[in-house]
């Protein structure tokens, strides 16, 4: 049986989620998952839709035709249908820091992320034999002040030739281009070391220690133009204390990006979040 | 401009949700919150709603007429509807513990509560000064071994005097009687001082030091005959150490205690909880 | 038998630990609790000793002057030593939000805190009723920009009167004059509703909300005269998500604040914290 | 410099401390850390402590020696003392689920434990290619109710011949025989997917969803005789809801058990763990 997901936001008005639930209905789809929100104060409404296509005969592109001409069309909706087997290609960008790339790895090859993982791209060598380790194809492509335009064109080649539909910098330590962050919208997951906004910028374990903090945190955040600002996927705490060093921090801090990065790609490839005025709404 | 909570629960089948909303649409309400919940393994449907009626003139009997008559008929549901600014009246079961009842009274003079508290009953006379501190008529009805008919006697006149709609039982040290619990069925909320079903019954602090373990718990659940095994409504954990005695689980735990209690008796309160099978759904 | 407290801290040198512990031995004290801790970016030797004076004749005058000629002028030692069952005397000042307030009097009622509390102090008079409830003597004096000069003076006054040791700021809306600041250094606490250095200065939970965080904390510290960067004491947090609304920002914030506060009087008040370069060391 | 740790455990008496810290003094060592606990139900006194040996001539031998004549005897001791750097070396048992594997040796890779990692044992050949991932030595040992005692005795000759120093359970699916809990006291370290003692034995996951929790845990112990019944190490939990299915459980609890036993190697490899009467001293 055909599974879909659906994701759908638009003004808030009244009869929407009627009006969706007796779409469905009416294609013989059957709703085993719902969820909805409204932003009160951007009058916003958003809902995330699984159902199954209990007629083997339901032709999905006919089902979005219909949708668009329709209810899609009445409520002046944003919505994007999808199979839901359907992976997700992701790229990982990464630079020397390994501790996220093991675990992405071993959360790959346990089966844990409904992804594809074509290639690694590194602006450094030292990664390469962690790559090699789960077979996946690596890439170095240099990237510095000097570099930059020849750097940002290796990828937008690579990126195009894998077909990939969502990065994730697991550390990776340079900024990405507007041109890149503008092509890939929302679609590029940053992990930062420190409960944003406290901390943004270069070296926050050093500055938390400094600020002699009682928790330090990390952040998962859709990359935008703005440094550490795009919108917040996931955060997640641990506590520390005077007795620790800043290497404590730092060496606390790795389980916390491992983890709160980790969360982000499980809800970005299940298609659980939906971006709005710089916020998430993350389904759960 | 009239707002109402819809509560409703039945066997899971298509079209439930279209029907619903497109009832609220017919009788001029305003959904300001939805959320659902299918249990698959039961295959049950359970829903809650907010809404506003738009009209002034509406009639909340009628509606409840109308409800009955065809959607709740078409699906054979459980359902209510209550008023949402309808404070329920809620009795404070203590004995000797001051902790919790501090807390919850100080949350209801500072208007967290959206419940009255018309009495406080207890076995004893202790905490009688408390209860005058906030103004609350306070009751003791004496329950030993020896005088339980008597004693459930007492409290069901008053509960039926002060017209109660549920009771928290904030570490009152004394077995509810059968009685009591089928007339309030999931009407009593309870505070366990452990992460349940982990050390039921007494002294589960002196317990969990025994063990050793790292972490305690509190747990706040509805009565049931079966002692601690009564659906879960919410709990909590902090951490613990070998430098904890035993006197430092109960102090930390009187803090876990007051907020697992205190969130049940706001979820409560505020009827986001469904009862099915011996565990809560508890909406947010 | 005599219990006392003993903070010591000086440059970190070798044998301190040695000369102290063999001190207690030989003015017959039992330890019952040693802590220590070595900052070693700053090169400092922190250490916290409870005892038992064995000796129904000791001194603890005598003590404290053997102290101070030997090893505390060996190793040019800060330090302080205290009878354990001394209460210090705690002012609270409010203003018009009255959930710490309520919690604070609920555990002081309950005999939480080893502290007396001989007066609470306002700029306003709304939470006279709170006080009366729990007989404490309530000062309303009134704070603005046009009479700082008097209302600090007024305050100076009480606080002799009453012979005050630390002061809590309980939700205090007021910048605290430095004044007072210098008079009472590292002894005035304050509650600030984000997880500080996120979210400084006012309205954190709408900053919060518009930054769209996954988590909201609270943080409390020794107040000094840059605003909310004071020494920390202690932090915690709450999840959130997109569903929630500023006010529940505030709401689950108000627990948060709560237990923050309360941790960090319980601290001050057993003489576990110690302040070094605008940092804490906090004893468990 | 060579460094070293010391860990002890005696009767609590007078003047241990006092005497250790001189004695490290004499030998010319710079304590680099110290903490002790005192169990005082049991009346037991623990210490830690690490220390650089300024001397370069310094024989550990020797030192060995007089701290057993001297202190050791004088307080009847139970001690050890090794060097720091000195690497254990610990065998993995595994059966089917990798994700535990997958993780420790992303660690192990990344650096993150002390440890060298010799061989990984299994009663099934499913991981293996797993452990070729990471060039560790696999060997399948099959364990079934008919061949135990020939399963132990491979295990046993095994662990000889790479002379492992403890055992790490990476939902290693099978019971582990007297004989080797007890040549491996307290060096083994297990796995369990619940807050024990909640859920002990078979399927937590699905006896806590049937329960209803709010939340779930994880909790690595040392193995003893009785299942589930020994030391614990570490426990951690995460927060579940009506809406999770036990397949999400499953999911939630592995990242749990990731960490929870991660936190257990790094401890123990660290020397940071004593056991005593069937509890963990962990130190910080």
């Amino acid at each position: 049986m055909q599974k879909i997901t659906i994701l759908i936001h638009c003004k808030d008005q009244k009869g929407i989620i009627a009006a969706v639930t007796d779409f469905i209905v009416r294609v013989e789809g059957n709703i085993t998952y719902i969820d909805q929100h409204v932003d009160f104060e951007q009058n916003v409404f958003f809902m995330r839709l699984e159902c199954e296509l209990t007629n083997p005969n339901s032709n999905l592109t006919a089902i979005k035709n219909v949708f668009e001409q329709t209810i899609a069309t009445d409520f002046n909706m944003a919505w994007e249908i999808h199979p839901k087997e359907q992976k997700l290609k992701m790229a990982l960008f990464v630079s020397k820091y390994d501790h996220c790339l093991f675990d992405i790895l071993g959360r790959y090859s346990a089966g844990e992320f409904n992804v594809e993982i074509p290639l690694i791209i590194s602006n450094h060598w030292d990664l390469r034999s962690v790559a090699n380790r789960f077979d996946i194809p690596f890439y170095c492509v240099p990237f510095t002040k000097d570099n930059k335009e020849e750097g940002e064109k290796q990828h937008l080649e690579l990126l195009k030739k894998y077909a990939i539909d969502f990065i994730v910098l697991a550390r990776y330590m340079q900024i990405i281009t507007p041109k890149l962050i503008s092509i890939y919208e929302h679609k590029i997951i940053n992990i930062h070391h420190s409960f944003l906004p406290a901390f943004p910028g270069a070296k926050p374990y050093h500055s938390a220690f400094n600020r002699g903090v009682k928790i330090i945190g990390a952040t998962s955040h859709y990359v935008t133009e703005e440094l550490d600002e795009g919108p917040i996927i996931e955060q997640d705490i641990t506590r520390v204390s005077h007795i620790n060093s800043v290497e404590d921090f730092i060496m606390k801090g790795r389980d916390l990006e491992r983890i709160v990065l980790a969360r982000a790609i499980k809800l970005h490839a299940e298609r659980k979040t939906m971006v709005f005025d710089n916020k998430t709404v993350v389904f759960s």
